[in-house]
C-alpha cells in the first residue's frame, strides 16, 4: 500500500517580519473546505502569538484566491448531511476578524462566495486587476452568508452592496477598486510583493501594540455610539502612557530614527 | 356635464419579468401629492405579491423623475391644513423600502426633496449624466425629511451628506456618479431599457426569495451588530437548505443552465 | 523687564456673513496645546452666539494647517505630568461637532494626528493638492485618539480607515479626496476664498434653522435606528411649520428671489 504524504493546505512562509499564507488546493481553485478552515486558523493564531511576525498576507496557489465553499461541500450541506456537533467545537467562521495583527489580503484571481468574504475578513485588500469577484450566493439559491451583508454595506455602501448581493455579478479588479471593494491594484506578477512591501511598513513603523489596539477601537466602534468609543479612547490612551511605546515613538521621531518597538505580548490577547 | 376619465397617475408596463412603473403627471414634472403616492405604492403592493414579476423599475413621464412634494401640497402644510386621520390611514412614506423584490430607480430628470428622498428609497439607482438631483430641504426653511438625514450619510459618507443637504446645491448625474448617490450612468435615451437590462438579470439569474431575504438582511444588518447579524445569517441558511433554491442553484450551475426558481412566494410577505 | 503682547493664537475675521478662523502659531505648525484649543473653542462658541455669523471656516496661518498635538505637550503626557483637574474644568475635546453652524476646514497644509482629528470634526473638508494629511498615531505608540476611530470609518469606510490609522502614513490632497477624506480640492493661492465663497453659498440661500437642525439630525441618525429617525424627523418637521423658515423658503422661490431666513436664535443653543 502506497501512503502519500497529507496535502499542505495552506503554506506559511516568512519574509523578515511579514508572514506570507498561502491557501493550497489550487486544483480546486482552493475551495474552502473545513480541513482547509482549520489549517488557515490555526495559522493565523499561531502568528498572532508569534512575536516575529508583525503582519500577515494571505493569498491563493496557482490561479485564483478562493474559488468558495467545496461545491462537494455545499451538496452535502444542502441534503442535510452536516455535522452539527463537529460544527461547534471549531472556531467561529469570522475568526480572522479577531486576529490582533495586520490582515491583507492579496487577491490574485477568483474570489468567489466565501472566498470574498474571507478577503474581506481582511483589514486591507490587495488585487490584480483582472481578478474576478463575485458574492454569487444569489445565484445558488442562497442567502447573504457569514456576516457579508453586514461588512459589504460598511465597506462600499449599502446600494453597491444590493447590487452585488442581489446580482450575484462578478466583478473585475478595477471595477472593484472604484467600488472601493478593494484598496489597491497590483499587476499579477507584482501582487504578493507589494502587499508584503505594504504589510513590511507597518511591521518597521508602526507599534504591534497601537495597531492591536487599534484594530479593535475601529471594530468595537462600529457598534458603539461616539460618546462610548470617545470614554475608551481616554482609558486606552491612559493606558498606552504606560507603555514603552508612547515614549519609543516620540524619541525615535525626534532623533529621526526607524522606531524599536516590543512585539505585541502574546498574553494580550482578547480575542 | 362632460367628465373626464380620472388620470392614470402611475403607469405599469410588464417587459417579461420586469415591472416598469412610471409617475405621471408630467405637466407638474411628477410632482408628489398623496393621490400620487397612494397609486404608486399600490403599485408596488401589487407588484410584490405578483409571482410574475421579479423586479420593478421606477421612473418619471416626461422631462423629470420627481420634483417633490407639490408646492400647493406645501402651502397646505405650511397653514396648518393637513388632515392628519386622512395621514394616518395611509401607509408610511418609506414602504418602498419595505417591498421585497429589487427597486431600481431610473432617474430621467430632476430629483428633488421628496423625489430625491424616493430614489434613494430605492436599492439601485440608474441617472442620465444630466439629470439634475437636490435635496432642497435647507433652502425652503425644510428639514431633512422622511428618514433621508439616516439614509444619505449610509449611502454617500456623513460629509458629502452634510454638503448636500446643508447646501441643497444642485447636482448632475456625473456628480452624483462621482459621490456614489447614482450608480449606473445611462443616455437619456438607452436610460429605462439599461435599468430594465439589469433587473431583467436579476429576474433571470437571482432565486427571488434569496433576493427578498438579503434585502431584509442588509436592511435589518444597518441597525445590529456583527454577531446578531451571523447568528441571524446562520438561521437563514438553515432556512434556506429546506427550499427547492439551493438545489436548482448549485444544479443548474453544474449543468451549465439557467436556473428556474421557483416565484417569491405572495404569503412570504414580512413588511 | 520688557512685556510682550501675547499672542493671538486663532485669528477671527469676518467675510460678510462667513467667519474665518486662523489657527496661529505658524512657528510650531499650528501645534495644538490648551492654550490654542481654549482660543478655537471659545471662538467658535462665540460664532455660534453670534447673529451675524452663519457659517465658519477654519483654516492654519503659515505653511501648516495643525500639526497636532505640541510635541512639548506630548512629552508631558508622556511622563504622566498632565493636570487631570484642569482637564476637567474644559470643553470636550469634541466640542467642534456640537457646533450648530456649518464648520468648513480649509487644510493649507499639514493636518497631523490631533490636526486631522479637528479637520474631520468640520463638516466638509477642503485641501490644496499638495497639503499632507496623517493619522500618525500607531508611528508614535499611540491609540486612534480623540473619536478618529469612530469617524473615520464612518467617513470614508472601515478599510480605508485601518489603511491610514494602521500605517499612520502621509498622504496628499489628491489621494485624500478619491479616498473622501476630503471634499474638494482647490489650488493653495484659492483655498480659503474657494472655502469661503462655498460657506457664502449657504450663509445666502440655506436657513440658519434649517442647516442647525440637519447638523443635529445627521448625528443623530448615526446612532440611531431609521424608524427613529424618521420619527424624529416628523417632530421636527411639525415644529418647522410654527416658524418663519418655511412660509419665507417658500415664498422667495415662488417670487424667484433671495430668501431672507431669520437668524439662529442663541437662546436655541442644544449643544
Amino acid at each position: 500500500m502506497t501512503t502519500q504524504a497529507p496535502a499542505v493546505l495552506v503554506l506559511a512562509e516568512r519574509r523578515g517580519p511579514v508572514l506570507v499564507l498561502t491557501l493550497n488546493r489550487p486544483e480546486r481553485m482552493n475551495a474552502w473546505t473545513d480541513a482547509l478552515e482549520d489549517s488557515y486558523f490555526a495559522a493565523l493564531d499561531a502568528a498572532d502569538g508569534d512575536p516575529e511576525v508583525r503582519a500577515i498576507v494571505v493569498t491563493g496557489a496557482g490561479r485564483g484566491f478562493c474559488a468558495g465553499a467545496d461545491m462537494a461541500d455545499l451538496q452535502e450541506a444542502a441534503t442535510g448531511a452536516i455535522d452539527a456537533e463537529r460544527h461547534e467545537r471549531r472556531r467561529p467562521r469570522a475568526f480572522p476578524l479577531t486576529v490582533r495583527k495586520p490582515l491583507i489580503a492579496a487577491i490574485n484571481g477568483p474570489a468567489v462566495g466565501l472566498g470574498l468574504v474571507e478577503a474581506l475578513y481582511c483589514d486591507i485588500r490587495f488585487a490584480t486587476p483582472d481578478a474576478r469577484l463575485s458574492t454569487t450566493f444569489a445565484r445558488r439559491g442562497l442567502i447573504a452568508e457569514y456576516g457579508i451583508s453586514w461588512l459589504l454595506p460598511r465597506l462600499v455602501g449599502p446600494s453597491t452592496a444590493l447590487d452585488l448581493l442581489l446580482s450575484g455579478r462578478t466583478i473585475l479588479g478595477d471595477e472593484a477598486l472604484r467600488l472601493r471593494l478593494v484598496d489597491r491594484l497590483s499587476p499579477p506578477g507584482q501582487l504578493v510583493d507589494d502587499a508584503v512591501g505594504y504589510a513590511r511598513e507597518l511591521a518597521v513603523h508602526s507599534s504591534p501594540w497601537s495597531m492591536a489596539t487599534i484594530k479593535a477601537q475601529v471594530r468595537a466602534d462600529l457598534e458603539r455610539g461616539f460618546a462610548e468609543s470617545v470614554a475608551a479612547s481616554y482609558e486606552l490612551m491612559a493606558a498606552g502612557f504606560l507603555r514603552p511605546d508612547v515614549a519609543e515613538g516620540v524619541q525615535s521621531y525626534l532623533e529621526r530614527r526607524p522606531p524599536a518597538f516590543p512585539p505585541l505580548d502574546p498574553r494580550d490577547r482578547t480575542a
